[in-house]
């Protein structure tokens, strides 16, 4: 049966929003963001499906520390600080108190991770899937935030991390890679249902900046829209964790692996350009004259579409 | 079929956002708030649920109106000038470009009623029911935002226009009201699908406010608790509307009938205290000693609870 909503409120949210007068004690119509002289606000909602975003059985502490890290890796992105949080939350009756304990338990877990607090937001009962959604707030000096708009030719393409492990792990969680050993599944899986977004980079003379949430071509085609630019890299140069590695020895087609480590999204690493290597990123490409993202291997054009690849000229 | 999803931002969201610098034409990962001197932010995040807070065969444009409207409310209730929203859709794939774009019409024809941008979101795919969330800002002065905790002993009790309207509308979209004459009926009905957000009001002066969305007798309730006073009015003395007044007129519980017009919910007028009567708003009862809520019907105290009301002393 589904517990009475004010008690959720009072024994499982409010203590969520007491470290924090812009929440105003979750007792108002609305939360209250004073001006922060010589900052920006940053704001990002990101919403999570049970079926889509995460599997049925996934533990719910779980699942709503990957919502507040999802909208996070946004942040991180934005080179902003993690402020706070609104939250809605549509459950099915079916989802008791314990249910609603432990997504608050996960909430607690990762506020004090990354110093959020909850400001506010909206619970409602539906009779479909759980639908959850974050309103992610953080804080850039005035004219700070790195745009996805601003990637200038010379600049050089850098990722801060392995990329394709998003994918992997989704593979894992659904219980394939059944030729890689089992720890690395194990540890795959965990990525997937916890991200670490990267807060802890510093973006200091990024030109433009993204994170990789729908994939690297895809991600970096937004930036090479948004900046009216042309983004090269070679699949070769990508880096990729020790779990990856065994993945592709494994497999016969290289390019397609390559391809779909490069597509796969859910990385949650962060993709920047900038004259010169920042510290904790990795060099991967440039940005040149003409559009889009022109995607090599060994220095042969490869075209990907949602088909798969073929050698040819442009993502 | 689902449609494009990169489609539906192009051709159906992105010219929702070309009015704002805020949304950075829906092409980078968050919304840039640039800090206003002299205001703060107020922000309010609610969701609506097909077959809970919106009929499965109500218009679509009326659907995506009430959200921004229900939001709006919230806004009201502090005092906030709109500012603009962030928008989370989860669409069944069932539903086609169609219904995306009848939505999409009626957030346009609301953004220009209310002087609104939409800033960011987010769009993800469902297999239950729609679920549609937005996040509202708005601006106020510094330090003017009107709380629910400020109510004082002393302080009159008032309401900005017609109480219970909300519940006959919501009994009259369902069919029912068999009793009314049928422009009655259709009236209320229109009132449920597009409530009306008193932005129009000015609250200097008022020393607590709330929308009137759970009920008048539940947010004069949470008025009274974050005030820490207590609130009373008599039934008798709350301003209805001529539908209400027919369907009274042929009640046989007279009682029972008010309660049920203080209890509904989805009035969305304005409910506050202040020392003195403020400008488009009508007295009904006073703060005073003690807690909670009591309510009275020519004089007498009634116990209200889930059951209904009786004769007794607090709500």
């Amino acid at each position: 049966m589904a517990p009475d909503e004010f008690e959720v409120i009072a024994r499982l949210l409010r203590p969520l929003a007491k470290g924090a007068s812009e929440s105003l004690g979750l007792m108002d119509d609305a939360a209250l963001i004073p001006g922060r002289p010589g900052y920006d606000l940053v704001i990002t909602k990101d919403a999570i499906v049970e079926g889509v975003h995460f599997l049925p059985g996934d533990p719910l502490d779980l699942v709503s520390r990957k919502l507040l890290r999802v909208n996070l890796s946004d942040l991180a992105a934005k080179g902003a600080e993690p402020y706070g949080y609104l939250l809605a939350c549509a459950w099915p009756a079916s989802r008791g108190w314990d249910d609603r304990a432990r997504f608050a338990e996960g909430l607690a877990v990762d506020q004090k991770a990354f110093g959020l607090n909850l400001f506010g937001g909206d619970t409602v009962t539906t009779d479909g899937p759980m639908v959850f959604s974050a309103t992610m707030l953080g804080w850039v000096k005035t004219g700070a935030m790195v745009r996805r708009s601003g990637a200038r030719v010379g600049d050089l393409l850098q990722v801060s991390g392995p990329i394709g492990d998003g994918w992997l792990s989704l593979e894992a969680a659904r219980g394939g890679l059944a030729g890689l050993p089992s720890e690395s599944r194990v540890r795959l899986a965990d990525r997937y249902r916890l991200p670490i977004p990267r807060l802890d980079l510093g973006l200091a003379g990024a030109t433009a900046s993204a994170d990789v949430s729908d994939g690297l071509i895809a991600d970096t085609g937004h930036i090479a829209a948004a900046s009216g630019a042309g983004l090269e890299f070679d699949l070769e140069d990508l880096p990729v964790s020790e779990d990856a590695r065994l993945w592709l020895a494994a497999q016969p087609d290289r390019a397609a692996a390559l391809t779909a480590l490069a597509t796969g999204g859910d990385d949650y690493e962060i993709v920047v350009t900038a004259p010169k290597v920042l510290p904790g990123f990795q060099r991967i490409g440039r940005v040149g004259e003409g559009a889009g993202v022109t995607v090599r291997l060994n220095g042969q054009p490869l075209k990907i579409d949602r088909a798969g690849y073929r050698h040819g000229n442009e993502a």
